[in-house]
């Protein structure tokens, strides 16, 4: 497949991929939904009348994707296939009339990306057994690092909504309640271990499911619609004076960054790996044998103020123990209803080696193993003003399909009190 | 005060109330806002334009409050004023004309109540002493009953927006994991331990607040709108499964029903009374010494199908020991940002004595004392077509700040696989 937008075979966005996102310009600031190709974006709020199907031309011209993720996926598939053919080498729709070109396509260095989705709620699991085994080992017991529940069970709790921000958004070291004694009494103030968690999360798609109703998981595929990078910032020390027994709460609720571009599952669908195997055999409505794992590419850098960045994390999508779709069949199975811009977190994505670890806190084994960077400083936890740059791509032949970036600096505290 | 509607001094919606809701009639379904007075609804989205301030007229003109409760306590004060004077005894702009009356006035017997809110985000604290501390003695230890952070911050945890739902909606008994004999697998079925929770949830109101600044406990005041009843449905079984490590999830996405009519702090103000007493001072940005409690009378009756209610419980919103503005202080500490229609619960409000225990699981102490029901009945959970009706009202000198009822129906669970 050919386009005749010119791209490196690096670039993230190549017509194979195709991701949907929302973005302005300096000279119009209206929330418009775009595609990504090359280093350009095709604005659909401007060529939305060439889909013939009206539900697309409505939802193209909307502020968000929610309209979009709504349709369902015979209506994705039509969308995706008519811009593969209006963006192909071989079409002249668009290639040939200069004067249109110039309306329809913005350079993405010249655009500004806003969340691509109105988040209804946002859920995040903890479907890494690396992760959770890493965990359990640093803070309970190197013999019963799992609970009892996790191999049954994709374990999941309710994030913040309103803290999910777009990359580049800048995240305030928080102040916030920690217990440094143990026994002791709680002390007030910026938190001492900021951290990042390497997520990969998906929205939901399709019309909204009822109250009462389970989606089986052999729809579950009907209510993905595409995923994006997530970083779910975390003030490690703040967490674990607050979340017994009721979980994580505003250690989380600093921020909770996600890429721009949502990349379609159509796009993932070549890089379908074998689901990993599942030592317990999981309870029925969690069974699927299809494949539905992917091979994404991860990376975590970290750039330290007016210095180079440094890769301190490689890892990959496929180590997540539970597939998207018995998240979501565990998701609704108690009738919880789930909307068209619902978004659902994978938890933090660690591998099998210390260099794939998704986090600070497991990457340097709880503050235990400082890590070297490039530029010669060591890092136990995030400093203030460093830049945590996360990046994702599943290599194709001669093709990328990839996500972008998903970026954020730690601010320092505001002094409180 | 004395209102031209006629009504009993036992009314929930005296002049000195005047709550807010959403509501259709069977002619016509557009969700419009009005004001509760007597047996009637006094309809905001055809009298509008007698409120001088525009802002005023566009948001009384919108199908949810959300834009009402954006505009910040000045003008809900402006709002307030010239309700009470419409609807005054001695105001004849409504009173003396008989036509516009039949226009304005809806029967509360012929309305529909529809949420009065979009909820954006949901959370539940865990504010109530007795409350915790039942549960601790049921599941850990009489005497470490309370977690070491409990008395130092209001414990809480994200909630699922999508499923909170109007009163009267019926609630689907879940399917789902438990694990009735420790050690041994999961099985999957109805739930048999099923539950309400007595609460009482705040909406947050003003402008947005911004991710990364805290709002101070001093302002938490002009970000909180008014109150409705709770009820946080609870699949005990599902819930003592699942929630290690993070928290309660399926086990309460099954439903949460509020009142339909959202009680300003304006009317509940009069019935202000002493914070609950704190054994530990609270960090200083937990700290305020004016009284923000509130005596509200709280009660729970159950009723079996084609049968009559009994009352299982009685309490009083003033034993929470956190108040409102601390939770809403200590939410946003961190940063969180907080948005107009944010919903904000109490946690089950169980008071020190037996019968006045907020949920099944205490009253009937995990299913060891069953409770005797008037119809001859027993009950150690709600059985399936069990209606819940939770009240509430703060009594006054000859009327009453009612909330109306929070009530829904147990349906038997699906059949599943």
């Amino acid at each position: 497949m050919k386009s005749f937008i010119a791209y490196p075979e690096t670039s993230d966005f190549p017509i194979e991929n195709l991701p949907y996102g929302v973005f302005s310009t300096s000279d119009n600031d209206t929330h418009r939904i775009g595609v990504a190709i090359g280093d350009q974006i095709l604005d659909l709020s401007v060529v939305y009348y060439l889909f013939e199907n009206e539900k697309l031309q409505q939802a193209f011209q909307e502020e968000t994707l929610n309209r979009f993720m709504s349709l369902g996926r015979p209506i994705w598939l039509e969308a995706r296939s008519k811009l593969q053919n209006l963006l192909s080498a071989g079409n002249t729709t668009l290639q040939s009339n200069p004067d249109l070109r110039k309306k329809i396509f913005v350079s993405q260095s010249k655009a500004t990306m806003h969340l691509p989705v109105q988040v209804g709620d946002y859920t995040d699991f903890y479907s890494s057994i690396h992760h959770a085994t890493n965990v359990g080992i640093m803070f309970r017991d190197k013999n019963n690092a799992l609970f009892p529940n996790w191999k049954h069970l994709p374990v999941a709790y309710h994030g913040r909504a309103s803290s999910v921000v777009i990359t580049g958004t800048p995240i305030r070291r928080p102040n916030g309640q920690t217990c440094p004694v143990e026994g002791a009494a709680p002390v007030f103030g910026p938190s001492r271990l900021m951290d990042f968690e390497l997520e990969v999360a998906f929205f939901v798609g399709g019309p909204p499911s009822k109250l009462g109703e389970p989606v089986p998981v052999k729809e579950a595929h009907e209510h993905i619609f595409g995923m994006v990078l997530m970083n779910d910032w975390s003030a490690r020390d703040i967490q674990k004076w607050e979340y017994v027994p009721l979980g994580p709460f505003l250690a989380k609720n600093v921020g909770t960054s996600i890429s721009p571009w949502v990349v379609t599952m159509e796009a993932l669908e070549p890089f379908t790996v074998d689901n990993y195997k599942q030592d317990l055999t999981p309870l029925p409505y969690l069974q699927h044998s299809d494949p539905y794992n992917f091979d994404i590419n991860l990376q975590v850098d970290i750039k330290p103020e007016k210095s180079i960045a440094s890769t301190v994390c490689r890892s990959n999508f496929k180590y997540l123990y539970w597939t998207p779709k018995q998240q979501l069949a565990h998701h609704t199975v108690t009738g919880c209803n789930i909307n068209p811009g619902d978004m659902m977190a994978s938890g933090t994505i660690s591998g099998e080696t210390s260099d794939s670890f998704g986090s600070m806190l497991e990457l340097c084994w709880k503050g235990t193993k400082p890590i070297q960077l490039k530029d010669g400083n060591t890092r136990k936890f995030l400093q203030d003003n460093d830049e945590v740059i996360i990046t994702g791509y599943c290599q194709g032949d001669g093709f990328r399909v990839g996500f972008g970036s998903c970026t954020g600096k730690v601010l320092p505290a505001l002094q409180l009190y």
